[in-house]
């Protein structure tokens, strides 16, 4: 933290200032400056707020500096973490396709899309059981039943499972039936349930929130890893911006910074950014050349009847074709390497 | 739900999207313009997702004219709601204060605080037991001990209590302890709270989501009133925008669509929005001035002590002269009316 | 500036950039931490930018510290500038009105509109002759035929004439026939429209632009101050963001930082941040409990028949009814004090 | 447009909105639904503003539909528009790069940058001579003498010039010395600039605004093209937004929306959404696989020693490096094709 005085800040306000920093357990540094005098307030991360010097007469304002979180930190532990559930590994270089409808409907549907993606590269199902829907009228997920119908596809094909956890009430049973548990951009910020999840057996992806900040979404992850779950995939779906031609704007700058800042690994859902069946190919073509560890897309095998985002979802021929070019493409960049 | 075809889209197109708009059980009713046909699709307010449409060959676009919500709405029921506690009652004219501590830290400090905002003219008074902190090294709440505390304070002031529940695992205890339940601004769709708040015995505060529209909100509301709990209080908070000079952005211009689309008392938090102490009065005074219910204002003895909020919170002779320019302000645009 | 190193920076890398922070003319000041080091850059506001610094080997990250105004800052000038035209005055104490029609439309229109608002308590007239429309095929605005309209309306109602400059080839002419004239928000950074206006013999309104910051918002304002002209009156008219049930969203907490950084005046536009006539009021009566040293609404005599922005323009009478509530709220808020 | 009527409107409103729709010249057409009416209006597209209707008796709501742009629709013209600038061809397959400094500094400077990019595969040589500049105190540019230097860097290297133009008094200059004239965001309706590019003898790069909507951005590019200039390319350079780890959000989905709406060619600009040199290659490269139609990208040779702009430039082998990278993504994706 860096406090920063007002220009006409007495020197009786400044140790006052000091003296409380001082007071509260931390340390200060004065840094005088041209105009006016700074002071750095070092060891700030424990459990007292530096929030409460704002108001301090004197006070201009309160600068963070250091980055809050520890242990998803790179800082921490420099190198990448691999997320491993059998012989599936999201973060060790091949981007891993996790595809499927967006709600589970029914057995059919599943096993007709989950054989399809299978074949067509994905190594992992997706499919919502539990839904979380912004009207209580529509479609809510088919719960327990869904879950066991996920198992079904696995059993059939081989292919991971990840389907969202909405609260702590089914963390047991979606814990049981998947191999990959989904915390999703409503619940980003849902303590109880990040809680929990740090408890899992499973590891989890974490979507970031839909306004959430770089260091929110990882501070987030952050209360996974204190409980002691350090099998932690971050997912960027899209940001809420007054850009409304798309669902959500998806911030792929973001991919470099959480890279910089944590050893976790990170993919898109290049299908819940766009919104539009339009926007999937793109979006996910770019994150491939983004070198992203892994993406979610919706497939339908008949859009126009789906439950929920149909108009996203994509037909299996496209994802066939599809999961091809975001090979193609990450193996090239890979090759390519770092400017 | 309007449905507009592409300028090019051919006949057969058209009448394709039709025949699959009624045979999902909705109402199609082609409306041939001077460029385009735009097709009403009417009924859709049900299970079933009209976004499904949104990709079929020939559409250009989807665009929603009813709005989603039943209960909540005003063309529902044209009266406004009061929300009463004893003999407090939130939309009935004089807006209802409720002030206290961002985190309830002991019995003396609430104590303190509770006497001074009563005699102030505060009705209710906040404090968080259960605290949502962006990093789990973050003073977190304590918990029941605080839920007694603010108990104490109820039994010895004669306030009302508001306070948040975080998670369904404590609602129960939040519950009997408070007389009104707070949703935070994280939970805002969080299912699994909102459909147990529906079953509360209480009244419940809904903060608005940070980055939710008003349609989202009112839907959360939605979810409580589809239980059968009708007492819900909605509350601005700020808003995520890219202007950081304030914590949030307080979007008043939300209070009058509420209004207008909805029966619910609406308040604001000023605390919150502002993020600094020197932005709480005018904000305060400015929500005083649009009418609202009620306001959540943070108040502390010794902010520069505080575990959290600190830098926003008022000092209680601060509290006592905003409190009356708020009921003076109220009073002045009760008689003014409308333009 | 500060300027962050990362943990594993060696001594090396801090030597390196020291030296170059000190051959580029400014200060370096280390600040060894806890666990990293930090630099001060001193002296930093000339015509050099530190932004070079951040790619720096061993660099984590650039934090601006100090404000890059000078000229429109509160630290240069303590005192509150106030805006002259003959007798109105802005920032004097009682809110200013300017108020007519979007457009100019006709002579009768405007000397119609006029006489009722100065009736109404407005000592400016505001009112478009040229007009900056997203779309080419939008009217335009009458140009110098509607100046003239503009000075006819002075000329009769006493009234003073606010209207906008859209270029500098038309400069002359709209700084001739008005009393102050208007840079609207999509102009805010039209530096050499800034340039121009600093010129002036006329005072500026500047309207912020719609996603500018504070900072930047004052850096235009400087722009303009620095050229000779500190006759300038900063309008907040709503920026944009993701919430789209009014035009804009008014953010009212600028004028509290603007109050504190900037001695210049500062009023609101609630016709355009609100968009629809029941946003006005609301907004207004808001603004004012805010103490803005002004306001600009629009007022049609027949809004179903504007050329532009006929749904946020309110009707004669209710201007009249709203001008005297934001006198009463201005009046009451001033007697009442900061707290 | 869509105007939708409250639940409870009665008949003689619905009468009343028909015909001031039709009074205005019009075409209304009704549209009775299961709880509302709704009313379409048909042929709005001339100089009068259908907002008027929005406040009138019964009305709840104003809906656009048909999109506000003529000249850079698809639907008016299908087939891309290819820019040409002697050998140089924008829109055509081959992405272009327009590579160099952020500001011209030097003949040598600008000689030893263009060599080297040209040298990497870039067309086109950029580098301001006029820079708009936040604060008036920082560089603004060599001006005239810096477009002679990019006249001897294309007369040396062949490179085609793209530099920015500020205002028309310098816009003849700007024309005369480069081969395409850039529109910067903050002047995307800066609308006495439009129309004198509109008359341009050279292409136009339009460069979105910061929270410009797309349809903000083709409207802008129509103002252009209704003078006669059809020679447009448009920019995405990133939009404003909460999220403050990149200077902008690169919004890679308006790639998708402009290439469905208009038949004008869109570039990307990697450097200025980033805003820090990690991120410029993988923006590039994302840019790259969403088949742009090239890329502004800055380089200097001396980052370090920039005058603007210097923690966001490439080191010349780091541009070469990334010029490979861009052109094998190209050509991978291109030979893919869409899903």
């Amino acid at each position: 933290m860096l406090l920063v005085m007002k220009q006409n800040a007495t020197q009786d306000q400044i140790d006052d200032v000091i003296e409380r920093i001082e007071a509260a357990g931390f340390t200060a540094r004065p840094i005088p400056g041209g105009h006016r005098t700074a002071i750095g307030i070092l060891h700030n991360q424990g459990a007292v707020d530096p929030a409460r010097f704002q108001g301090l007469p004197g006070v201009k304002e309160l600068i963070p500096v250091t980055r809050p979180y520890k242990l998803v930190s790179r800082e921490t532990k420099p190198e990448n973490t691999v997320v491993r559930m059998g012989d599936v590994a999201i973060g060790e270089g091949k981007p891993v396709l996790m595809a499927g409808p967006c709600a589970v409907e029914s057995l059919e549907q599943c096993m007709a899309i989950g054989k399809s993606v299978k074949e067509s590269g994905a190594e992992m199902f997706r499919g919502g059981a539990f839904k979380p829907r912004t009207s209580p009228y529509s479609f809510q997920g088919l719960g327990e039943e869904g879950l066991k119908i996920l198992a079904a596809v696995r059993e059939e094909t081989g292919l991971k499972i990840v389907t969202e956890v909405m609260d702590n009430e089914t963390f047991d049973l979606v814990e049981e039936y998947s191999d990959m548990v989904q915390i999703g951009t409503r619940n980003m910020q849902n303590f109880a349930l990040l809680r929990r999840a740090g408890l899992a057996k499973k590891p989890v992806m974490l979507k970031r929130g839909m306004s959430a900040t770089i260091d929110e979404w990882l501070m987030a992850a952050e209360y996974i890893m204190e409980r002691g779950n350090d099998q932690i995939v971050l997912c960027e779906r899209g940001i809420r911006t007054f850009a409304m031609h798309s669902r959500n704007t998806l911030d792929l700058s973001a991919i470099t910074v959480v890279r910089k800042e944590s050893h976790l690994p990170i993919i898109t859902d290049p299908s819940h950014a766009g919104g539009h069946r339009c926007q999937v190919g793109p979006l996910a073509r770019a994150s491939a050349a983004m070198g992203v560890d892994g993406m979610m897309i919706e497939v339908h095998n008949d859009p126009a009847a789906a439950l929920s985002d149909g108009g996203q979802s994509l037909y299996p021929h496209q994802f066939s074709k599809l999961a091809q070019q975001i090979f193609d493409i990450h193996d090239l960049v890979r090759t390519q390497g770092e400017i």
